[in-house]
């Protein structure tokens, strides 16, 4: 049995993300993992993703750390309230802020893998560092700060 | 006559990019041009470029960000050297660092603007900040670092 990804708990109201959203026909539908005190996430970039030739175009870079890192505050967030993430009320965050470094051009022809660590957890407020790694080389370093949804922003389905 | 974008003076070998290619028929497209001393582009988002619903995907903010202010980087260059942008040999930036701070939740029913200023212009490098307007209100500041695609990474036919 596959085990569910951060997003697969997401509520299906909350489940539009182009980015990550089960329910975005048209989007990424990224899907990120705990492994150990890392999460991750493998996306495979399609053909069309392109910067230059060869390369993969930075604002996907973006939008997959984006998308992973605030899936990976969320989780945090239950792990900080030792909570399962199957249990109501359902938490969801957005991006206050992104930082992306693009330390190398990133190489189209492979999958990218996205580790994040938890650097902070402070009420509403959680901050992640990642990187994203292809072909063996770490060639860029995200970090977001990710915020709680208000509960007035959340479907009322999903509240409490 | 319409005017030209800064991206449709890209050499036909680099006008591929996901975000701004003319080329690429599953990408963006987005147009920057100058509007005085600052740089302007608007994109309507698809209706599937949704965050939560009703929001703008913040992907898709740092996207545009990040494509306007390369477009913006080159056309900086050409006018710090008094060249016209149909000139030889071509400019073209790619991303060193993307920072996007998000204000307000953008409203995903109206034309996104994004305006331009340039920080600095030292070397091959140039820093473009930006604001991204929807609704009359400014929903996303960002920051881009932009540096000259080296001449080796240059399509043969753009080189001098």
């Amino acid at each position: 049995m596959e085990k569910k990804a951060f997003q697969d708990y997401y509520p299906d109201d909350l489940s539009c993300c182009y980015g990550c959203g089960k329910h975005n026909e048209h989007g990424l539908q990224i899907k990120s993992y705990w492994d150990g005190d890392e999460s991750v996430c493998v996306y495979t970039p399609r053909p069309y993703h392109t910067a230059i030739p060869g390369i993969v175009y930075g604002g996907l870079i973006a939008s997959i750390i984006d998308c992973h890192s605030t899936g990976t505050a969320a989780a945090a967030k239950y792990r900080a309230e030792n909570r399962a993430m199957d249990t109501m009320p359902p938490l969801r965050f957005v991006t206050a802020s992104l930082n992306v470094n693009y330390l190398l051009p990133t190489p189209l022809d492979c999958p990218l893998e996205v580790r994040g660590r938890v650097k902070e957890v402070k009420g509403r407020k959680v901050v992640v560092e990642s990187r994203l790694i292809a072909g063996g080389k770490v060639c860029a370093r995200g970090e977001v700060v990710a915020v709680q949804v208000p509960e007035h922003m959340m479907p009322v389905n999903a509240r409490q």
